[in-house]
């Protein structure tokens, strides 16, 4: 190696060394997240704020110090996953460089006061309280676009994404999402149509005792594949998959009423806990041994919920477990009447509790508008009214109030703006990997193929194809090189469609 | 104010600042260290042992970093609490900085290798086996104690006693242990003849399901004081406390056949939580903010579980509780039988075990032998004779084997020396901080008294005596600083031999 190769490989070590410091930082601030969540009592919350404060400001100066640039700038790869790491080592640094700090500061207690507010406002309907201060923080959030736009070379908007899901922006998006508009159009009502053609669903009654919902909750992950040596289930208010690849923590919420909300949450969280679990460990703790980003992660979770566990094969195997745990009428855990129970769809006005089909409307209706805020052709007082007409276009529904309709989702008033496609990007890649997936193992012969396995409840073959094809890639790739390399195209709509055409639609 | 008071002002608040981002980090540890005992899987821990060294690695840097000395050396406050926290600092520097990187590699290598061996010599109870690296822990221990002597203008024990508990060394203690020795000679037989001449205990046959013992765990430790909204009860394999003030974490562990060390071990550990809870707001995340060190804290776990709640009083408050929660036939959970079953004296091989006469025996062994370890006066090939033939001069018992002898405690084999006298001081601590607290609320006119309120299972008059007297002293005072402030004495041994006495021996 020549003097020069050494100097660059040596700043590369030293670069790696902090990165690595970074990541372990990330680590304890993901395990004290999920304990705000599930664990700690609230009096525990000031203190909590302060740690997560700390740990990001040390966070922020290990990456901001100077010594970071010049190792950065100094150093020299040629490995094609030292490459990958060196650049996402340098987007990373690009993006904490370009913020100024008094922004950063503006930025944390608009979106914090305006967070408070918008808990108010949601309770009382009452958009208007909490228009000023949703204002700042739509100027505040333009400001940083703006400014992360010129330090990485991209569009305001798709610097927002950026920070969500490398490799994927609103100009691959917005055909995507427009394409699935037109399709939504005709396949909603012929859905609608045939399911009310078909039997309703029976509904189980209960109540089914906690214990028993949380022995199958984790029964079920363990199926699944999750490894409670390395894992976690617990409760919390809203469901979530934290923790850190080796120690994995996923948590759902139990309903004496109904079961279904629990067990659908582990096993969409198990889908997220396979991915982290699956990332390449000779790149832990470095940029490009993690996950490839939020749309890349929600395809892993929808991929085993949606895709994989609503299967008729799927099902059939499971109603008998389920009988087994709760009891009651055999005939109503069949599999015909699971599928109307768990794969039904209604026109609703509330995003998290939307079917499969209608879920993409509400994520377009998101996508149009925060660009539109970003970009400063809608105004902060224009919001409700330019809600309720996409509601109206592309559901043909109108809220009653904003509570069901702008104020319902905490992302923008916390300062969130590019997420929301991460959802529904993470459907349609979803049903894009599955349908690789199923290619791709049917050229094989091993047995079980991966619709018999699951008639067996074994998620064996899928996993093991997510495992080389996703998990196993980390962050090396960005999203639709990720999806090329995986599945031979780009994310398209495609094989969404013909998921839903064939789940919704008769035959 | 003058220019140089200004500026030395301004490095102080630097200096502050500083010792604030190191408190964090010390919290972000504490709530991993408690997630490892009481709720990690066992494969978290290898990620977990590198979360621990980068926070560990992060705040040494934050100590040393020349900035720091750079501030202490130009801070000058006047405010007494402020001068208090400044010589703390400056005190966390010193020790900081007295040690070169790589003796404290050299140990964390050693101690770790050491550990591990301990283990398996303990379970085959063959020293021979660890003894080689015993040796190079105790050189290492010795290395570290005279660096630390240097720096601190200690003796090298003194040293290694300073980072468990400042403020009290080994000249005070070693004449207190000798007058407990020649108490015990004459008290310990004393106690078993008059123990002998009363009837025996009469157990309480079980099972006492786990959840009774949970909830009623948790109501003893609400009764006693400690607020939930700050706090969680929780399981592990050895009870402790942890968390940080505002979250304050205890655990226990539950036998179906004996609820007696679930209850115990609960309130022992409510005790130290008291103490956490109750440490000065205004000073948290300072030095001058914490608890006063190992002893003092002992003081407290043992304050409340021995002193307050092995009473006659409390435990003629607490049968009946017992009884609502296990059932059973109700006289053998009359105060006499518990005071029987709860304050039994027996002489032991095994110090966890041992009993509140005896304790102090197994205490006084370990502070001679590892002072002989550190001073070079005793090698560690004759540890095991040494340690065999004190135990027969303490309590007149020889044991079997290394495992019910010198390989009974993980301190020494993991490198901590210094800590064993932190037991018997705290139970000496808080039978002189009982005795003043009874003499001092006596002379109020507050209705109940303390005793009184005990007999009611109410600890508040204590819980606010030690309030004022210990918890809200923080760290501002040394040991004997704060006994005397609090109890008008420095340390002795005559109001736990009173309360010995009063307790064990005919009246």
């Amino acid at each position: 190696m020549t003097p020069a190769g050494s100097a660059s490989a040596a700043a590369y070590a030293r670069a790696v060394a902090r990165f690595h410091r970074l990541a372990v930082l990330g680590e304890a601030a993901a395990m004290l997240g999920w304990d705000a969540a599930a664990m700690m009592p609230a009096g525990g919350a000031a203190a909590r704020g302060e740690q997560f404060a700390v740990l990001a400001g040390l966070g922020h100066g290990l990456l901001t110090d100077p010594a970071a640039a010049e190792d950065l700038a100094a150093s020299g790869v040629a490995e094609p996953w030292a490459a990958a790491n060196l650049a996402l080592m340098r987007h990373a640094h690009a993006r904490a460089m370009a913020l100024p700090a008094d922004l950063v500061e503006a930025q944390a207690r608009a979106n914090a006061a305006c967070e408070t507010v918008w808990r108010e406002a949601r309770r009382e309907a009452d958009f208007a309280r909490v228009r000023p201060l949703l204002e700042t923080v739509v100027r505040l959030a333009r400001e940083q676009a703006a400014a992360l736009a010129e330090a990485l070379g991209l569009s305001p908007y798709d610097a927002l994404m950026d920070g969500y899901q490398r490799g994927i922006g609103a100009a691959d998006v917005a055909p995507i999402f427009d394409r699935y508009e037109a399709f939504l159009a005709a396949a909603l009502p012929a859905a609608e149509a045939y399911q009310a053609s078909r039997p309703p669903p029976r509904p189980i009654p209960g109540p089914f005792p906690i214990a028993a919902q949380e022995a199958l909750c984790r029964r079920l992950a363990e199926r699944a594949g999750l490894d409670f040596a390395h894992a976690r289930l617990d409760r919390s208010a809203h469901p979530f998959c934290g923790g850190t690849p080796s120690d994995v923590r996923i948590t759902t919420r139990y309903d004496e009423a109904d079961f279904a909300k629990a067990v659908l949450a582990v096993l969409h969280e198990t889908g997220h806990a396979l991915y982290e679990r699956g990332l390449p460990l000779a790149h832990a703790r470095q940029p490009v041994g993690e996950a490839a980003g939020m749309a890349a992660h929600e395809s892993q979770s929808l991929i085993v919920e949606m895709q994989a566990c609503r299967t008729d094969a799927f099902l059939g195997w499971l109603g008998p477990e389920l009988h087994a745990a709760f009891g009651g009428a055999a005939e109503l855990y069949e599999p015909a009447n699971l599928a109307r129970l768990w794969r039904r769809v209604e026109r609703g006005f509330i995003r998290v509790d939307a079917d499969e089909l209608t879920y993409p409307a509400h994520v377009i209706l998101r996508f149009r508008l925060e660009q539109a805020l970003i970009g400063g052709d809608l105004a902060v007082a224009d919001l409700p009214g330019a809600w309720n007409d996409g509601m109206r276009a592309l559901l043909g529904i109108t809220p009653a109030d904003d509570a069901e309709g702008c104020l319902q989702d905490i992302h923008w008033y916390d300062g969130g703006f590019g997420y929301f496609p991460s959802y529904t990007l993470g459907a349609m890649a979803a049903a894009q990997l599955m349908a690789a997936a199923r290619r791709q193992t049917s050229k094989l012969d091993t047995a079980p193929g991966l619709d018999a396995a699951l008639g067996q409840g074994d998620l064996a073959p899928l996993r093991a194809w997510l495992g080389t094809h996703v998990h196993a890639q980390g962050s090396r790739l960005g999203f639709n090189e990720l999806m090329r390399a995986a599945t031979g195209k780009a994310l398209d709509v495609a094989d969404f469609e013909a998921h839903l055409r064939a789940r919704y639609l008769p035959s």
